[in-house]
């Protein structure tokens, strides 16, 4: 019998990153400055980012990034990942499918996120920089930069929005015990800020606002810069470690997954795991059926238009062409919160558009349901973004039981659900509701999506 | 340069349990029946507990017991766990020292206590009782077992220490997701606690008081037994898989450990991680020094005496001989909850006894200062409970820098610290404060134990 659980070796460990763009005949949309609808140049964006990023995130046609040497020693301290074959969880369904889950969330920040916060985190480093400033609404991606931040030596400045800073007074410390300063948002440490307390008093903030904090803070400050765990280009191209150990180790075993599925919010997750398998895909040399779930209740893909949109609600930020659903769209307090993003990485919006991706969407009971199986018989406490992974592989491998099919699933188990545990007591008790946005709300979100730029 | 993480394969994982008690010349002592003061028999033990484990508990001759292949199938959804390097940790320490460490928390119980639960949940299915009842005080070992209840498919009812039923309710949630019953103890669902409630209206209860109604509720149902996560000897005999693998892990990098250390609550952690070393040096063939890391608060081997003594505050378990600090000493608030025991294994007692391993004590601000260094060399936010053993190894590993040299040393990362963010921010806010037990306060807590056997 094949094992439960396949780790690489260090030696088999990826030494470069993949760069998906590279293989897409028509690329992802450039970002455009919103003042000149002109494509944003490296300069204009070095402002805001490290310049090795600026490069990484720009370059459409490097096949692939060498991974510097210090970022694979980091790496070494949590990679590889497993490469798990769901036995429990294909006895429990009683399907002829094979399940196998590549699990991000075994390190502290407990998600995916580690991958991308390591090479942004050394790229500011080597570029002498003091450190580095960004926004987090659950925490999970301020964790992660906070270790990367501890490990490269680097000071790190994460805005939290104050309901999350409040409320998730864990997620916080962990922060703090890594050395970050958590300030909640908005604060009166910056003009945005302030601006906002003036005309909001007692405000819980939002993602967007934190953002413009966060952004303001590494403009003004000498040594500084912004970085994002996801959306942006060079977040997937970090996050194709997943993808490309994930292959490796399928190939090891002589398997070829069928399915591929992750669930998508920024689409940094979906994006890494897919990569070196849509690069066969797109140079014909392999067929994959790949799929992204999504919260029904912020349905960027199944619902949203492919337009140019402001990734966030300040809209301080450059223009990115994606399935949106507005700048003004308020996606409701689902627990997700890491999919409650009114946008989609560009790359993967570009894809989708070609039909060589396909989108589910899924409301909050449901995918609670299939966390709490899958919990009793993996074991592993999902977080509650990666149970629509979940979710979208039950169906898959229910539908190969009515079909008899013995099709090969893979997915992506982006992280654990240690942090959200208010949610699980919520699905427990009885007391968890769903939303679904109306026509109405959908029509509110796009209202202030700018004027496009012609074809 | 050596892996940082070494994982053994399926096919290395060990097939038995290696029983220390066999290669120990002077046995540990019997339990005893308080009434009789008379060793316990088997008939006496199985009204609590299964009867394979109760078989496990009284043999002090059989050195391997093999695990049942179910329960090695359960166990591959979690082991082995990774024997690390802490190579970032001795760079930041500048010390000589090699540093090893096996960690244990990478599964969503947070720690060891899955080994056991695991073994125990097991045998009491076989047995075909319908489910199990125990007591857990901060939740790691109630999460362990309602796990482990999940997948062997048996109901599960743990009685948590009212004060940390409301104070943590996060745990309580794990655990009702994999589909425990959780009662606040002490409840109106026992006779004892009844009478508990009757005469401490709005009590916060305690762990004694939880055991008691534990095994009432465990004898006087139909199907049920009371299981335990640690101190027994059965708990040490399962745990010895931490050693097992760790020992064949060295064995495969050409390394011998000169110091082995882990923390010291009840003993299951030290004693599982010790077993196969404890082994070679009982058989004369090599010798380790071996240390036991403790908080000063709850001094059991530094400051208690070699007696016997109830192991439970209620005074309704049996009699074990065992360093203890008397069964009515009163643990101060520590965040280590697992280490907050009046007494300790009975083997582990007997090899202190012999001067077969040595102990140390620590206050808790120093050991969080050591888990705050860990965290951000190593990335793992280590639990309280593991961090004592941190901080011994910090210390032997700065004797090396001072002496100038290379040893090897071994510790055990028993489990995580996500559960204890309460306590770490205290820590971060420098609010923490520390606890030493006087004189008169171990007066007191030896003044309830019984009157000792004739030897």
């Amino acid at each position: 019998m094949e094992n439960y659980r396949t780790y690489l070796t260090e030696e088999e460990l990826p030494t470069h990153y993949y760069n998906l763009r590279a293989d897409m005949e028509k690329k992802p949309a450039p970002l455009l400055n919103p003042g000149t609808m002109q494509p944003m140049t490296a300069e204009e964006l070095e402002g805001v980012f490290c310049s090795e990023l600026v490069k990484q995130e720009l370059d459409n046609d490097t096949r692939f990034f060498e991974i510097p040497e210090e970022i694979r020693d980091y790496y070494k301290t949590f990679r590889p990942s497993p490469l798990v074959r769901a036995y429990n969880l294909e006895k429990v369904l009683g399907t002829p499918a094979k399940i196998y889950f590549k699990f991000e969330g075994n390190n502290t920040s407990g998600s995916h996120k580690l991958n991308s916060a390591a090479a942004q985190a050394y790229y500011a480093k080597k570029q002498g920089l003091k450190g580095v400033t960004t926004e987090t609404g659950a925490g999970q991606w301020g964790t992660a930069l906070s270790m990367a931040c501890a490990y490269f030596g680097l000071d790190c400045k994460v805005f939290m929005v104050k309901t999350s800073y409040e409320q998730k007074p864990f997620r916080r410390e962990v922060m703090r015990t890594y050395g970050a300063e958590v300030t909640a948002s908005p604060s009166d440490t910056t003009e945005v800020g302030k601006k906002i307390l003036a005309e909001f008093p007692g405000t819980g903030g939002s993602l967007g606002c934190a953002i413009s904090e966060a952004v303001e803070a590494a403009v003004t400050r000498e040594g500084y810069r912004y970085v994002l765990g996801s959306v942006l280009n060079q977040v997937l191209l970090h996050q194709s470690v997943i993808g490309l150990e994930a292959h490796k180790a399928l190939e090891k075993l002589g398997v070829t997954p069928d399915i591929i599925i992750g669930c998508t919010g920024g689409g940094s997750n979906l994006g890494g795991l897919i990569a070196p398998f849509m690069g066969e895909k797109l140079r014909g040399e392999k067929d994959y059926r790949i799929i992204g779930a999504e919260p029904a209740s912020c349905p960027s893909f199944t619902r949203g238009k492919y337009l140019y949109d402001f990734c966030d609600t300040g809209k301080v930020c450059p223009l990115a062409k994606m399935y949106t659903l507005g700048n003004g769209f308020m996606p409701s307090p689902i627990h997700a919160g890491g999919l409650r993003f009114h946008g989609m990485s560009t790359i993967l919006s570009e894809l989708y558009d070609q039909g060589l991706m396909e989108a589910v969407a899924y409301e909050q009971t449901e995918v609670f349901e299939a966390a709490e199986v899958f919990a009793r018989a993996e074991g592993i406490l999902p977080a509650p973004e990666s149970s629509h992974a979940i979710k979208a592989t039950i169906d898959e491998a229910l539908k190969c039981k009515e079909s008899g099919e013995e099709k090969v699933i893979l997915f992506g188990l982006s992280g654990t659900g240690y942090f959200d545990l208010l949610a699980y007591q919520q699905f427990n008790d009885g007391t968890m509701t769903d939303y679904i946005p109306t026509d109405e709300d959908l029509a509110k979100g796009l209202a202030f999506v700018p004027p496009q730029p012609e074809e």
